[in-house]
């Protein structure tokens, strides 16, 4: 049987000259393979016993959405900033050049919300910080951050030390 | 037992003066809303017997995922140019101001595949039209495009008259 590693993609020099890319994009284009990385997410975040699933703009709908319909529960988009058509709140976070903005809505999260925070990949960890900065600034926690890939050598789970952080697979280097 | 229509928000001059942007924002964010959302459109794709799904980012994304886990089928993400790090095919179509281009991952369709389309609304059906053009240029067959919503006054049905198109929730106006 196939690993969840077989149907990553290693692409050198996207989206630029040194970083190795991890693409998920072909393991959703797998009917086995798009079961495998939602099912092993999802065992994951079971263990979080969330109320609400949220994901980061755009790779994280695609996995955060299958992983709360299966659990019967709401998602929260997070999305970039003048996305959103309702009432906001947003947090802006470095990046190597420049900054970026995300938002999520502001009637998205009730106090005492207990948030899951899916990514297809932990790099960094700023996106997902700026993201635990929102739920808890409306009064919800956040249970734990799962991703389907942790690069383990940009020490994200620092960043994110206050937090309960899982990834599915973990590759050095970038 | 609320309906669809119950969850969508109507938002008026967004994204600019003039425009009442249909929101799916909320329903998402009730696990009722999610579920009926993703169980209604799923009851439409079953019955053009697909093989594959695919979702134009990042709305078709949301709603794309979930139909194509819970149908064990793979998933084609449509992506705006420049995102996909593999070998891609493109196709440009015309805004109201300007134009913008989509791709598809080279080796995400094969020749007999038969592919519906994902999306959360359909306006003047541009995006969906490139998007069938990309699938039909890898060799495979779009058996139909379901949209949660439909902005029947934009008449993105006439542009896509080759194909069956169904939607959930339609509206008169923009």
């Amino acid at each position: 049987m196939k690993k969840i590693e077989d149907y990553i993609r290693t692409v050198p020099d996207f989206p630029k000259e040194g970083i190795l890319f991890r693409d998920i994009t072909a393991a959703l284009e797998d009917r086995e393979g798009l079961r495998l990385v939602v099912d092993e997410m999802e065992k994951v975040v079971k263990t979080m016993e969330p109320t609400v699933i949220a994901g980061a703009e755009s790779r994280g709908f695609l996995l955060g959405m299958p992983i709360a319909y299966n659990m019967n529960l709401p998602f929260l988009p997070v999305r970039k900033k003048g996305k959103l058509p309702c009432e906001t709140i947003e947090e802006s976070y470095d990046l190597e050049y420049g900054s970026a903005t995300i938002e999520i809505d502001k009637s998205g999260i009730k106090k005492g919300d207990r948030v899951v925070l899916i990514d297809d990949l932990i790099a960094t960890g700023g996106t997902m910080q700026a993201a635990c900065r929102l739920i808890e600034r409306l009064g919800g926690t956040v249970e734990g951050i799962v991703a389907l890939i942790e690069l383990t050598d940009l020490k994200g789970r620092d960043v994110l030390s206050s937090y309960r952080v899982e990834s599915v697979v973990k590759y050095e280097g970038e």
